[in-house]
């Protein structure tokens, strides 16, 4: 196990209802003036931002609001939010939404007290020292923004999507966490952020730190609760139940505790980068198709962690040969990944010829020569990656 | 799942020679003058006391010392150290060492800010509110305390054991753990810190609530991860990995993790304290008596969780009874028990003739007419589980 600091300090308010206490959580955090970042309409249809608004009334918190943030979000949309939020003066940010319009809000967190550019700190050009609080109101259960330092924004010029990282400086103070919000989530939303959760859980596993038993232990066990509560949420989507254990999971794959003590891996999120920037997918589908591909190569090349998954997470029984074993399991997650609606080619993913040399170029371009840690990929490892995934 | 709150604003910094970073992380927490509490003499002699006070010099941090905490720690401890703190006008604790030194901090940490008497709050008479800031150098992994906002203390007069348990005050807002530190921890106290850490996983485990397949999952996850290492840390006591996971096994077993969105138990640790209250016997070997005591009134009574534990933990392969199941799960767990040195019945725990009267009507006194939570238990069924445990 390697030397590890874990500091999650976000307040989890998760339940029915909870979104009415927003107003009360941002007063205790000191929050006076706020913006409300979001996405589309719906969070206006569904009278939630109204809910939300009342409880910051309640509680005389001042605030504006900047709608219209989009998946894979970009940066012309932080720009904008940097301006405004520095004309109205305001020392908090609300997010309500899924994790683009999350993301979008710590971006805005770091720039506004900045006095460059707040793509310095995306570029790797600063390290973020301040931001802005941040409050959540979730309402997808997907990227784990909530409970975690990271934010991933596209700058369109060049469309470069960077992930950036912070141990501490952008974890959220507050997540509200009603699964009833998410009762509406479409069916092919719900599967990507399925499919998302779990590669977080995924990218941690796929390691070569020796004995990470309770690390391991955990995200398997998330992982068999995911797996399980898939298809209820899928065809019960209004099952409180299982839209609460989904809910609970995404925050859980990624706020850190499922890489206690290893050394990540996150090659196949950073090939994903490439496609959904380039393409425009939804990041869970493109990971669909990315993941599977990845551990088909890994069955091959480094088949050892490969193969504990797919005894202890897909029930296989070991088979003499750990290749084997491996194969097993990655048939299953495939079978999986299907059954919850999710493509598993890039034909399936709508993309009939891909670009895979751009795709490549522009992976070693971002991420360097070797991408990933569990066997770190060369430009030829990652070209067979992404013709695995166009097969 | 029911709602909740899950705030663990601790910052952990795990690994190797970590304790090097406490002068650090105190002035970072913007302590100026702090108290250092301890037990008995190991830290002095180990040379920790040494290295964490050197720490402390390096960052210009200022300091006073108390040791001599000992196991199942009263009262008249906490007195003394709040009077030297109030004298010394300390801004920070240092707790070097397991449960009994934190939770004797904790009270301390309590006492200072408050004009009454600090027992007012583990009585019940006041609520907490604030606390000085507490930082963990840990030596022994059991009690979780580094992680939870709990603290424990046994009043002399009347030896009344009460368990204090606070949402956020008594939070620690840094907790090093060096897992060499625990190297030299006798047999005894390891498998003793094992089974409490256990304990405080099922105490949560067995619950009602219908639906929390996520934090079952974690919980039988790490349950499976510390009977895998237990035998590990035992027969190689330096064995930095095994050590390890056993160490961040116990932090997460009591940090709230594995109790989120259920109505937890407790039973089973609210009748041990009266055993280690009036026999001052190891709190984890009084576990070891009651647990399995109380899981086989259960596995009568209501064994629908006991059978998935038997299952899930154990890997017993399902009977067509669930009592049977049950059953067979808690000799499995009491036969583990044995291997690592516990004690199954108060006669091994030592005590020949428990008075079991004594110990039915301090648990009713102090915990009411009903106490736990999976299946309440009235003086009756106390007294039976107490019964169980003496045959």
């Amino acid at each position: 196990m390697n030397n590890f600091n874990f500091y999650t300090p976000t307040e989890f308010v998760f339940g029915k209802d909870t979104e009415i206490q927003t107003g009360t959580l941002i007063k205790a955090h000191r929050g006076s003036k706020v913006l409300i970042v979001y996405g589309g309409g719906s969070v206006v249809r569904s009278g939630l931002l109204s809910r939300v608004k009342q409880s910051l009334d309640t509680a005389n918190i001042a605030y504006v609001e900047m709608g219209g943030v989009q998946p894979n979000p970009t940066d012309p949309k932080v720009y904008e939010g940097i301006s405004l939020g520095r004309k109205e003066k305001i020392d908090f940010l609300l997010p309500v939404g899924g994790g683009s319009v999350i993301d979008t809000a710590k971006a805005i967190a770091l720039g506004i007290p900045y006095e460059g550019d707040f793509w310095d700190f995306y570029a790797g050009i600063s390290i973020p020292e301040k931001a802005l609080p941040i409050g959540v109101v979730l309402t997808i259960p997907a990227a784990g923004s909530e409970g975690s330092g990271n934010s991933v924004i596209t700058k369109l010029d060049g469309l470069k999507k960077i992930s950036l990282r912070t141990p501490k400086v952008l974890r959220p103070v507050f997540a509200v966490m009603n699964p009833e919000l998410t009762f509406t989530l479409p069916s092919w939303q719900t599967a990507c952020g399925i499919t998302d959760m779990m590669a977080h859980i995924m990218e941690r596993y796929f390691n070569n730190t020796p004995e990470v038993e309770v690390t391991d232990r955990l995200s398997e066990g998330l992982l068999k609760a995911i797996i399980d509560e898939a298809p209820r949420v899928l065809s019960e989507p209004e099952n409180y139940e299982a839209r609460a254990n989904i809910m609970w999971a995404g925050t859980l794959a990624h706020n850190g505790i499922c890489g206690t003590g290893c050394e990540e891996d996150w090659a196949s999120h950073f090939m994903e980068h490439e496609i959904s920037a380039v393409y425009d997918v939804s990041h869970g589908a493109g990971l669909a198709v990315i993941f599977p591909a990845w551990l088909t190569y890994m069955a091959e090349h480094h088949p050892e962690k490969v193969a504990q998954y797919a005894i202890r997470v897909w029930n296989v029984s070991p088979h003499a040969d750990k290749h084997a074993t491996a194969l097993e399991g990655i048939a299953r997650l495939k079978a999986f990944l299907h059954s919850i609606g999710m493509p598993l080619t890039f034909h399936e993913l709508g993309i009939d010829e891909p670009d895979i040399e751009l795709l490549v170029n522009k992976l070693h371009a971002n991420k360097g020569d070797v991408v990933g840690k569990y066997l770190p990929l060369d430009r030829n490892a990652s070209k067979q990656i992404y013709e695995i995934a166009n097969t």
